[in-house]
């Protein structure tokens, strides 16, 4: 589907059911999610997602992945209240990567900082070089 | 080593080479990197890299993926020049995650677009919502 209609002009449509029956999943059947902060193009997080976090995410309006560790639907905030909220959902030219726009309560990242990409290359080194808005144990209620 | 310093301040420091060493590489010795425009927050694109393509990349300012179709190093802009400098480099707190924020020189997307997800959930269709800025054509150079 996605090769096959890379060529039409903007404003062409297909049917969201065939267009979810073309990812590219995984043979985990996965693809990877990328979700980004709507205005201010913060990039949060990569997860993944199967068919059936990509509809519950439609359908609620809330961003649910699915859960490698835990092997299960995450529903994004349902330990930490720290939720994300669909904006839009946009699939990439090969139909094998996502991309959410979203508005994020708090912080995204289990450490309690506002994005996962907290490491950056300086030269030599990588240094950690965000702050923690909230401290995990708060975070999930150890507070 | 990111699961273990999770919790140090921010301006904590540990060596690049030990911190791509720890890098949670796939089975097939592979990250995801997603791709951003530094002053605009577009996502260009999502790529992997294996350790050769973040080593090239960071040595040379000019990103490299790994070319799964192709099995082999992909100097981005090799065939189309549209070349993607190198601003920064970011790694996530799971350590299995790139985020690279870019100088794009044009279109990042094989079809003439700018970014790669110009396929845009709306109701029960996807729409495809991009122009492209080139055709395919002149970018890989049959004009």
């Amino acid at each position: 589907m996605f090769k096959d209609n890379e060529k039409q002009a903007s404003g062409y449509r297909v049917p969201l059911n065939k267009a979810l029956d073309s990812l590219r999943y995984n043979e985990a059947g996965l693809v990877p999610a990328i979700a980004r902060q709507h205005d201010s193009g913060e990039v949060l997080m990569m997860a993944w997602m199967n068919r059936a976090a990509i509809e519950e995410t439609l359908s609620s309006g809330q961003v649910c992945y699915y859960s490698r560790s835990r092997a299960g639907l995450w529903r994004k905030g349902e330990s930490s209240g720290q939720i994300q909220k669909l904006v839009s959902l946009r699939i990439d030219c090969d139909g094998d990567t996502l991309l959410l726009d979203v508005d994020q309560t708090g912080p995204a990242c289990h450490t309690g900082r506002r994005d996962c990409f907290y490491w950056r290359v300086d030269g030599t080194d990588v240094e950690l070089d965000k702050a923690t808005l909230i401290s995990p144990d708060q975070l999930y209620g150890k507070k």
